[in-house]
């Protein structure tokens, strides 16, 4: 069987980690990256050798790029006649701009969470709604905390039901090497509900959300706090059995020397992951306590790389890879390594 | 009748501010204060010409002093013999160990939160259990984040009955000017539950009460959710209604510049509020959501003030200067300024 | 005599310190402050009671005023038929278009650091080049950093004479309860030579001088580090004794406590200055070093309030006040009440 | 010819990029790592499948290090036994004790710039110094902010002559993922003259050297300013030329997007680097400028990873592998792949 030909726009933060996982996948084919200037990562690519093949955003990009010595295969245009789907990672509103383009060409996209959710036809997530995505044309990922949570909150809501959740997002206001952006010494709150609740139940209509966010001034992971209450009782010991058997989810306690968001990029430097990246999110064995019926944790959401894996898996989805979620989700993480961890407890 | 006389012991942080804060009260007299070094607090005193009489923990700290040209009045221990109650803002440790001065002498003391609860006869908070202080001997005062918490909670369980809340204390890891303590561009996270729920709980005990706290680099203000299950169900415009009502308590918005802790910070400099200080929390309107019953807001707990007028509370209520907690904490209120703001919207 | 009347545009960070200093000027009238919205600022200004006069920036900003209850006695361009000498404190490029304003009404204006110098008739420092102040209609101040940094070296020039400077200033990105400028764990570098270096030999143009900036995430005050040729050799302790003697710099140690920036902070609250501030720049004994004939050491900036006794010294210029540099800079730092604490040592 | 086998103790920030560095050496053999506990580091360790052999820091820490399932080959005493050379990159102290183990057991040893000087026969640069080196028993490494600045001097002083500098040292005051240490919203001064240019002294003593030390919230790399004095007269041009033929020093500019620190970091991640580790300083072209005969610009030091290089130096000096210093620093670039950009441009 021939491999699906991707492309990927916007060779940004999530670009350039989609254009990472695309050429980890056995049965897909990276065909190339497009971005409209020289950035950092893109010299980077010219350091290495140009193992992507690079494209110009448009003709007129091209200038730029060859005063700076950058190999440029051809415009985006051209990429995205070479491909079968296209994972747009662009700044917000230029995916849909993109979109008309893809659609011209006759191509599936996926779009990432900067997007308005009307550049889609489903809003996608590997293992909440994957069927929802089946042989779809236009995809949009779920944002990196929403993807993190919603990895968590169906966890819970397959094993046992979930009736509600109220969420507090700590977010990190920056990635790091970022300059254009940032806060200093201040904890800034947005307006309530957040958009990560209202996401949620649009992916799962079922559930009632709500939540606050509140930006903080770091760069490595957000944490975000559920108080979530179960259709039935559960006792600590029950939740932590269905977190640990997630592949996606990693079980961790401060004991073991996982104090804080930035110990999950320690660790992953130690792994020797490239760019120090972790695909799973974090949960604290050491945070879950119970009120009541409500169970209340605390999970890591590394949101430069969350949304990797559920973006392979909305490539199967979109174009019938694998009509089975597990099947689905499973060779994404097999090819990504997801996992293997677990056999070592 | 005769003013209440009051000495603090340790002239850090706290201690400062409950110098300053007794020196408000109308019905009190400062004595003096005491420390151990001659840190820039204590040379800011002297170059203010040493308004507070000031009183060396012992005498062999006196030479430090002497060098320093602070001039000393006494010891702590003539200190506390001048007084009729000692409010001890020492470090976590020590005001156990002065607690056996006090009892020495026969005077009352009010220990702040970083003691163990055993210190006290009483833990107090001037809302909650203003009547359990009353005539007591040893009052331990809750923490920054409980005491501003309790007050929130406080406010809904009398006016309409709280079953349960579950907290996210998103926690400043510094004060202002702290170089021995200090994060950097992490989130560091706590053992759950916090301390600060059980301490809501030893208070209110009719309340459950669960939360995790994470840490953050930032040095102004907690802010703190609360998922809160009501008794009864209440619309956004009641809660508002009661929240406006309490003296203690600054409804905001981020439309008029509350954007965070710093906004308070910031707004407090510009009140002229001597240290850009604020002895209420901050609750922001537009966070208020509700997800069913439950009700979901956040507050923001100025670290540095907030258990100011409570300890004034406690003066109030172990001395028996007010037997009913409205008289007393309004007494308080009062001499503090607070509240004025109130009449202006 | 009667009073210089003062008006200040644009009550900001700058703007409002300004308005408190020329209040403190026995000497001088502030007529009143003007502002585009219903900032947090203007907020505080009508809790307090409107102690100075608020204008409109312009007639159309009324009715959102009016909304929040903020009372308005009239238009920028009422405020400045009433004054003498308006100070300029707007946003960068607006000072440039008040000028018509002020051009047109015949009156004097001084701007502060964001203003392109063009806009003015002289550059000015008050101990630098006071004179050249003197009569002139438009006159632009130092920025922050020049400001204090032409203290220092002004000081050592006058005292044995300065052949050259390179410095490297080391600056906060951000004043407290900023949330729309910052940086996240990263220390963010300018092109070199940075303009203060630029702006120093525009003022003092027989010194060389050179720099690097660096931006840094904090909040309070910036660092500079000066390497200083002499024309002469002289030693730490004949430096020390010249530093020690200028009235708006205060030489301070390590073991004092003053450890960084936020010492500085720390100390203005606990003296009671009003929002914290100091005027004085500080500098630190243990950080004079020697290295042949240069001379090394660092200055630390409170960027929010260290050129208001500059600008008063420029309003006593340019309205011909005082003719003496001497006589002029000492009345201003009489009102101030700086150099007071210099009795004590 | 025989590869040279070394060890590791402390496996730690340095300790693992040292194993990393020796197991790049095609004449080296690392033959394992030892520590005292199941750090997260070597956890991760275990969770890669051991690619290192390690050794118990002592019989005792075995039970904790068996309880977390960590395969233990042997204690520090027999890793010791088995190598030529240890590197110890243990905390400040523990390298002191240890070299009794070393010595009795007639081993070499390395030490890192945490220990004192006297621990070691020599004070080691591999550029600076290589030929001090030779044969020697005990080297100690320069720290990481002194290694990274003495290729710099030591570039121009073998090109042009140094004759003296005076440096400003802007330092990162924690690593990524530490939680031990931490600076929030503040900067802080050390006593001057900073360690760093009395090291520099004791390198390269015909150079005079001095310099303030400034502590910045951040984790990605130190920046130092440097006011260097050339024995003759230098172009910024000739300097640059200089500076871009030295195979530890990557000359950059704004323009390319290294805006900070961070960006080292963002660029070292993108290029694949493990844990986005970089072994060259950077230098930025924007940031050099002349005063008079002076030339000042700033470099980054890349904290975690910049001393691994020169270490491996030291492996080659002390064990006599090359006699000479630029086959010696050539063969350590070669293995771990520094320069070869160079051949980009």
């Amino acid at each position: 069987m021939s491999k699906v030909k991707v492309g990927v726009a916007g060779y940004g933060v999530i670009g350039l980690r989609l254009a990472d996982g695309v050429s980890l996948q056995g049965d897909m084919e990276l065909v190339g990256v497009a971005d409209v200037a020289p950035t950092l990562s893109v010299r980077a690519l010219r350091e290495k050798g140009m193992p992507y093949a690079f494209y110009a955003a448009s003709q007129d990009k091209r200038a730029e790029l060859d005063a700076c010595h950058i190999p440029v295969t051809g415009t985006l245009e051209d990429l995205v006649s070479k491909v079968d789907v296209m994972l747009d990672a662009t700044s917000a509103g230029v995916g849909a701009k993109n979109k008309e383009l893809y659609a011209k060409l006759g191509k599936k996209a996926i779009f990432q969470g900067g997007e308005k959710n009307s550049v889609a036809d489903v809003f996608f997530h590997g293992y909440a709604n994957y069927e929802a995505g089946l042989g779809q044309r236009f995809l949009k990922l779920t944002s990196c905390n929403t993807t993190g949570l919603i990895r968590a909150v169906d966890c819970m809501d397959r094993a046992i039901g979930v009736e509600k959740v109220a969420i507090t997002i700590i977010r990190r206001v920056a990635d790091p090497g970022d300059y254009h952006r940032g806060l200093t010494n201040a904890l800034q709150i947005d307006h309530a509900p957040s958009h990560q609740a209202l996401d949620l139940m649009t992916i799962m209509p079922h559930i009632a959300a709500t939540g606050i966010l509140v930006h903080t001034p770091v760069t490595h992971g957000h944490i975000i706090t559920v108080v979530m209450t179960p259709k039935k009782d559960v006792t600590v010991e029950e939740a932590l059995k269905h977190f640990r058997a997630h592949p996606r989810i990693r079980v961790v306690t401060i004991a073991e020397g996982f104090q804080g968001n930035a110990s999950f990029f320690r660790y992953a430097r130690d792994l020797g992951n490239p760019r120090g990246d972790m695909y799973e999110i974090g949960l604290w064995e050491d945070s879950i306590v119970k009120s009541g019926k409500d169970l209340m944790f605390a999970i890591n959401i590394p949101q430069e790389s969350v949304t990797i894996p559920e973006t392979m898996d909305g490539i199967r989805a979109c174009m019938g890879m694998q009509k089975d979620r597990i099947e689905a989700t499973g060779t994404t993480n097999k090819y990504l390594g997801i996992g293997k961890w677990k056999d070592l407890a």
